[in-house]
């Protein structure tokens, strides 16, 4: 038994309810190779909120996916069987208590040995999405991609937050930071954030230096720094700039286009993935869709490369 | 066995695919009063397309909906059996197929003696939702609520577009226009459009002297016409002023606020319903949402009808 | 040779440039009833600009509007001949250049006895509109429905302004306010503003008294205080609350619903009209269209007044 | 010393950084009758987050008001000294330390006799606001005008939640209830959320049997309820219909116009007012700005029945 | 006599009825070498409509081109005499009804040897329009730039679809593929469409081919392909990324800057040029306004090319 | 005494009345080095004007910057000392009288050896800005970025406007052109606009030369053409694309991406900068707020070059 998307030369595209890719809506782990999951929070952020709804709206956007990545050559149907598996329940307000609810809706995915792809959601959803990976793999490489470093120590006094996770997860001991990586930090900073993840062990490849980089460079030094750890790709929308990302809580002028974001994704090739997230997915700040349509073409990358490191 | 909406106590409201008012997403008719379908149409109009994307926005507005109407004071989800049962297929572009099409998913429904809630789509839908009403249970009743009285003779030369549809309806003798009512009609008018309906036989009622009446009076009314026959309701969203629907393709200033709308349906009280239908509703159109959320609650009343119906 | 709309039911009413009510773009007075006029302003204003933009606005609503009145039982372009007339020049920026170039433009339409339907742009123009008017027809009766009494001294130091047109239309002997009326005005005032049009002659009706009037009460107050004076009516689409149109520069909460401003305006009746207009139209403020839409209307209200007027 | 808004005739109002009604930005409380105080909470909402910008975007709106309120009669700057006072601080995704934070920055206001006029925010807010209240003034009236009762007990397994409130704060005993009353209620109810707050002892006055109350037999009703008791009002924007105020998380359809609600918050009078508040107002859901500028006009009627009372 | 865009140094860009590039509105085709024709269609689409509101939105956004291109150095209004010769009539809902009169209303206008610059409307008109070329001029060349191949066999069981013109355009002998082109082909793939227009004799160069071709480079191979046939230029807007062109039926996310697409459109140099087109502008989901701009300076690109092939 | 924004780690980014990167609203020149000020007009502009709420939409996006640049190394706060100071009063509608208070306003700051950071406001605002530049430094360099060179003789007559001010400037003596440089200019041209302010003296760099020029070039060569001169530098928010910035009046299609934009303002480096400007935002048209945030990035590139000039 294997599940994959509805035919869209039966009905069009936009019939019946929105699940992402028109995969079925089924909780079930058998069979399954791909568990998409909505983590729909946005309360532990430092600006505009939002993100809650992006399950619904990547979901809305997905339907638009088509079977084949022309330049990876692989066609992620084929190779992967896929169900819509829901949202995991939060506690909007109560940061913690969602943190544990996500925890424990994700460890039974991760424990089944399905790969769960995250629709966010902000990002202090991550640290749980970390802790699940964690509690089956042990300390898991990380690429982050971002705009944002995502190390500070607290805010208002407080350490979970959108911007503590990167720090939090090398201290509760869930990444390694030896064989993890970010890339795509940009704009003005705190005062104490001038190293990134640098301070905690990451590598850090800023925007200014990623962009000299070509895909394929980038591929490597990931790949080199990753080996053949499990790792979780962890991609904040943000990263992107935002003409082509509007919708999202901290958005950072002067990023990457849409073509650079696919294209660095893409080169990540094939690797030992227990983990993909797409978050800081804000529709209602989304009035042309681009974020959404984005964001969903970013899931079909990670899906692809999780279909092309299977396929090996 | 019964179907219901998710309990929102346990996961907050915005998580899991959208499904109308959180009903499990089934098509089945086996346990079941009333099925959920979408009908994605909007080829076949005069001005601004975009009501093929009316489920999915009604769908994702439904999901606010709670379970208790205070003012006819029955619990929907107590009385009925509800699944959302999918979407209807469309042939953009080509009115005709789509009609067949949509008869043909929409007939098993009718013949099984579920009652179909009709999400749409434009106005022209409601010729194949009448035919598959018709194909079960003869020549039916209409309450039709609307701006516009569409029973114009034909557009640019052919004779089925959502300007039509009631007049093709008696020529077709799918509706008995002696126990039929059309409600709500203004604005300029066609030089062939001067007595609306009441040209082929239907009671017309025009906003001007609807808004006269309180709802109890229109509810008797209604009742006295149609009596114990079989009744469809078409609730075309553009029946409210455009303050409350902007999101709709033939807006007509001047109407009804949302309060008086659903007054007016709430007054209907119990009839033998065998076809519900909320048409003209395009979200993208909507920027503030309202749309979606009146037309939501108008689906609420509409059900509540029906169960009250029903408890009979 | 008269002159009216296109045959909609040939070509779809979205096909072809916007003219208003799908009028022929011609700038010509002979065989013509009823010049349309755009009025393209917004530089005097004290809050949000952008009314530049309320010709092409209306003309894009405009389209939908058919040819009767079925409340006034009136067919307007049976009636009168009417056509798109263009757009006065306008200098922005150069407010009182502005002033003299658009009374320029309109003084050969009031000249040649032809009725203008202004299309603004913001109120500031009207006092341009009645010097035009005045030229041909000595001091004219005004009927002023707005939510506000723009009857200040001066803004900034400067005495045109969009605040103060109907008292500089006073004291420049234009308009004879013992026989004018204001009507509809609300909300928070100026201390200098506690008395509106009253201080300088007019008949002031604020909207918390209008609204326990019907319009047929307005109606005769209106005729009654006009008489047979020529006329012209000077309609800011802000009269009406914002949620029916939020297009517009100095939006006023608690006003009129969309069905109450249309019936008053109806209620009008048969009068010398010289001069019709409707100001204060913003686009870019109106992502749902509602306020175009409402504005379009507006203008259909107030040709058929003329059109009852001529039928006489 | 007096603390009112610049003169709006020397610069245009839209000059300068935005405070509330162009008031001095200033953490005073000597000379000062109202502090007007933001508190930018959203996190523990059910549905649609985004009122953390609500003070920002009301300051914004806010910059139209003028002085003099005609209807009441009375000059709201002549009779009160206001300050902007700023905004408390809160703490996204951890409401209980946020309520905390809330508190300890209201409390000084109460206690130094000035009233806050509370721009919210969520109305989870509200619990912090009448601890303050109480702090000072001993169990409160309130008059809670709303489509919702906010008495649900708790959501998720939490307590604190927008959707409790009003029966935290009988449990609180920060509230009398047989001196308070709720007002505005509609929309389908929770099966646990039938009776409203007459279940803890309030008065409720539900929009059904509201709308067929006058203003002044609104206004005699509360004020026989209250009578000299030092009173909060919480008016939560979305009692009035979202076409008038899509902006805010939780809309329902079937509401009050502006008129109407405007009219019912000006008939409340001359009573012992402790303290103002207008809640739910999000910007981002508001792109037409028609809830901002509502939410400000609600401002300064309470303002105005607070210098009505004060003058007396 | 020639005709022209009016002076915008008398009178603002603002002022008038909207056509092309302020052009005369006239349905001539006398002195004229280029008719700008509206074709207002958007039925036979997969997925989002709106593209019938193309031709107004794209005459909107015109009225701000200036006569002189610096980089093609050429005075497009010097060259040529153009007029805005109108709109083609459709029948939303009747695809082939719609394609029949659509090639009847281009044919005479190709028939004078006049070049239309055709403004859609969605991709499924082209057939019509290269029905009419190929009637005058015999199979012609294509340069169909464009993020979609449009070669699929059919949709949902029928043949004439936006997504399937390219492929029936080769089997009506309409072009002539061996002297065509397809560029800018990109996305995840139906598995019936991985060769693109290769399958039917197109060569083809898919768009992460062409971001390694210079302009020029591009330029050469497209000139080198066609020689001097006739040929056609069909534009699909979303060729463009999203973010430049949200205003789209299908978007595809990773595509051109508008830097990018503009130069390899002007790249094409002088050819025998015999149509030209820009299709997939669909207003209402433009918020922005920046599709609107984007097709309008693509048009004004293409009456370059047009004009230095004609200066030759 | 030194002036710097609020801590964003007590309270949130999103607390308190909204100035400029959250400085102190105080209207000082001691002990200052920058005076934030905004210039609300858009009278005197040829197409949509808007930008007077450019200030506010500016200083709302301008608080989430923080203080370090990490590609410049320089902490912005700690070098300079800055308020935001307040708007110039402005007269909509009379364009002359406006440049005269505006200049009023911005002399003493000049005088006070005080840098004015020009938050705008359209362009037409620069030539008052440059009198009260060169009032105090006699005739100052200029460097203007944007895609129109603004150097036309006069608009329908009138010779102040957004359009003309770089030729005026020259024509005042108050630019000296021959240490002065435009870049950026694109898209089509007016006939008599040809050379741009080549005309007048100035170097310019087209944008088709710029994007061949790296960065490091570009500030060398305007380095080499300024020397020490006093400067001033007046960015235009058009020269970036409209994808990155559809907030303004007069967009023009194919300019370059955001990143582009800053690398280039970045590369200026230190000179002897005596005005700041950063002019034609227009929120109204921004309904993503990419533009807003994208001006705010912008200005905090403008204040690090002079951060960096002053460290020397």
């Amino acid at each position: 038994m294997r599940y994959g998307p509805q035919d869209s030369m039966q009905a069009p595209r936009f019939t019946g309810p929105r699940t992402f890719m028109r995969l079925p809506s089924k909780a079930t782990l058998e069979d399954v190779d791909v568990a998409v999951v909505g983590v729909p929070t946005d309360s532990a952020v430092s600006f505009r909120p939002g993100a809650r709804f992006g399950p619904e709206g990547i979901r809305s956007a997905s339907i638009l996916l088509r079977d084949y990545n022309p330049i990876l050559e692989v066609s992620v149907p084929e190779v992967l069987s896929m169900v819509d598996y829901g949202d995991a329940p939060t506690v909007p307000g109560y940061h913690l208590e969602s943190l544990a609810r996500i925890e424990s809706f994700l460890s039974p995915i991760q424990a089944a040995g399905v790969v769960p792809l995250v629709l966010g959601g902000d990002h202090s959803l991550t640290i749980a999405s970390l802790r699940a990976a964690a509690a089956t793999h042990g300390p898991v490489a990380v690429v982050h991609i971002d705009a944002h470093a995502d190390v500070l120590d607290s805010y208002y006094g407080v350490a979970h937050f959108h911007g503590t996770v990167f720090r939090r997860a090398v201290e509760e001991g869930l990444v390694d930071p030896s064989c993890s990586l970010q890339a795509g930090m940009r704009g003005s900073l705190h005062p104490g954030d001038l190293l990134g993840g640098a301070a905690f062990g990451y590598e850090v490849i800023w925007w200014e230096e990623l962009r000299q980089m070509s895909p394929e460079q980038f591929g490597q030094a990931v790949r080199r720094r990753v080996g053949d750890r499990p790792v979780v790709v962890s991609f904040d929308i943000d990263f992107v700039d935002p003409a082509f990302a509007p919708g999202t809580g901290t958005p950072e002028p002067g990023g990457p286009t849409s073509y650079e974001a696919l294209s660095y994704v893409r080169s990540l090739g094939a690797m030992n993935y227990v983990g993909l997230e797409c978050v800081e997915v804000a529709p209602s700040l989304d009035p042309t869709g681009v974020t959404l349509n984005l964001a969903s073409s970013v899931c079909f990358e990670l899906l692809s490369l999780l279909a092309l490191s299977r396929r090996r």
